[in-house]
């Protein structure tokens, strides 16, 4: 009555680039037996969601507590939790029995025991594979979705432009934007993933930025007419184009800024003359900010999938031990839409 | 039935900070006398604006064209068109009669001739000092209001930081903001202009940006809890700070950067992980976007005036020879409140 959970940890923390030598699994074993009046839920987990926000909380302490609220801060050799789907296998909680499919905050790791105030819902997944949960279906879903339509308050016809847009969140934005109307460049950094942007999403048009030399004018020629939406993943030089090249009352929807996590890169400085004289808007999110929005989301992103008008685009590794090498990777844009690791079969 | 006018010029377009040999004062003799048919409107200027934004529009075609709809290059050796208050001395329009007075686009001179479809309203001064109508009433007041209240949309009890405080629209964003409830601290480049804020126009505090070496840790000290308003005069470093010590869904107003339009700073390069994370807004805006809420900007601002709850700050020299070093000083910090030349008695 027992089972050995291997997990990921970090072993310090970091503030570069991830590297393998920072990662290791551990081991610990779990009885299943629980404890009289417990209320813990023990899951095993099926599919866990690889995102680069977890950078941002294996920092040091430092830069990290900040955001303490809503990317607590990792500590080397703790659990790691993550967005993920899992069934349950003993529970405590009248809320859930054994067998139940849940989603929510696991961990990188084989099983998770989940406490009393634990994130975790029933989960239905409506005819879909699991994985549509931590893809289109979850928060990469959400944050395409209400970061578009809610932020950026697109009209038919005007211009969107989405970096990395073969990665989790760019994609959705991309086909959103194509099928509510608007005339869509997405910018990636392989030949391969423009070409899969172009041919299999339906992008009116993308390009390599790393054959690139001036975004400024790289952006220019793909939006002669100006840029009306901007959904930025990256901050950095291209944030900088992007704004160069917005028309008036321009938005700009900040998602993400791979370039600022690793500390790599240099930070946007955008013209603020430009930002004035425009009326630009530049705005942060977070798509836990738009609950609100979560049941408009997945009706009418389930209404799409039935219909054959989304593509969904996973990169999933198997295993515990591919979590290290999943996150890596994210940074060096080896992956091609939502990364996540499955660590068993239904 | 003739006037000898004498208006301002630059004799060549301006990349850096201005200087007095970047401008001459030009002769002109406009006959009184109209055309028969003419609708033109001949006015004696009283009044003209002075303000930082002309300095763009001085810059050489490439970098201000992109601009042009609303700040139109300004060409060497022609007359410069500016906001100002002016009484008709004849007029082709029916419109228009002698001795009315008039506000609207007039020019850096002491007459103008308005053509046609020149913007130009009959004035009301409602009891007040005409210069009101370049200051408190004028495009200054209508900045300061609709950026506070509009964009920034405040709360009762939040925390404001204002940049250039002192400056003509600064002041009056720190004014409405205490009589709306807030809590508000400037910055100014002067003690005494620090002294001016704290004791004259009822700051809660302020502080001499030139006696800082580190912006990030004075506003820190300044906001112990965090800014939820910053509105933005300047840019560069002091933007980046603000940001670095902003609230959750913090507002940020862009109004200005005079810190760019000489060239001479280095731009803002704020950190785009607290824009996420904080889900901060940074948005450009100009008051000409909110005439909306020009009456009621007027009739709340006229209320408060005539209570005595507001101070007008305005920074007045007289004659058309004073108009360049006007413009010079902005951007040396000479002035306090509205700058603004009198070119005649009413």
């Amino acid at each position: 009555m027992a089972v050995t959970n291997r997990y990921v940890v970090i072993t310090a923390n970091i503030d570069g680039a991830p590297k393998e030598s920072d990662f290791e699994v551990k081991c610990e074993t779990i009885s299943l037996l629980l404890e009289p009046g417990s209320n813990d839920i023990i899951v095993k987990n099926l599919y866990v969601s690889i995102d680069p926000y977890q950078l941002n909380r294996m920092k040091s302490q430092s830069s990290s507590q900040v955001y303490s609220t809503l990317a607590a801060a990792i500590n080397p050799g703790e659990a790691i939790d993550a967005f993920g789907v899992a069934k349950v296998l003993v529970s405590g909680n009248p809320e859930f029995e054994k067998g139940d499919l849940v989603v929510g905050l696991i961990h990188w790791g084989d099983y998770s025991v989940i406490k009393q105030n634990g994130m975790l819902n029933k989960l239905d997944p409506m005819g879909f594979p699991l994985s549509y949960q931590i893809s289109i279906l979850g928060f990469s879903g959400l944050t395409a979705y209400a970061g578009f339509f809610e932020l950026c308050k697109p009209k038919k016809g005007e211009k969107v432009f989405v970096s990395t847009a073969s990665g989790s969140v760019g994609n959705l934005v991309g086909q959103y934007a194509k099928l509510f109307g608007c005339y869509v460049v997405g910018s990636a950094g392989s030949n391969e993933k423009v070409a899969m942007l172009k041919e299999k999403l339906g992008f009116d048009d993308a390009f390599n930025y790393k054959e690139e030399p001036d975004l400024k004018a790289t952006l220019k020629r793909y939006f002669p007419n100006g840029i009306d939406i901007y959904f930025d993943n990256v901050g950095a030089e291209m944030q900088e184009a992007a704004i160069a090249n917005m028309n008036t009352f321009g938005r700009v929807a900040v998602c993400g800024v791979i370039s600022e996590y690793t500390n790599s890169g240099r930070k946007a400085a955008p013209d603020m003359i430009d930002v004035v004289y425009r009326r630009i808007k530049i705005q942060g999110f977070l798509a836990v900010d738009f609950l609100n929005v979560h049941a408009d989301f997945i009706s009418k992103t389930c209404d799409h999938l039935r219909a054959g008008e989304m593509q969904v685009l996973e990169d999933i590794s198997v295993g515990v031990e591919s979590i290290p090498s999943s996150l890596i990777g994210l940074f060096k844009g080896h992956n091609i839409g939502k990364k996540m690791v499955q660590l068993a079969e239904e």
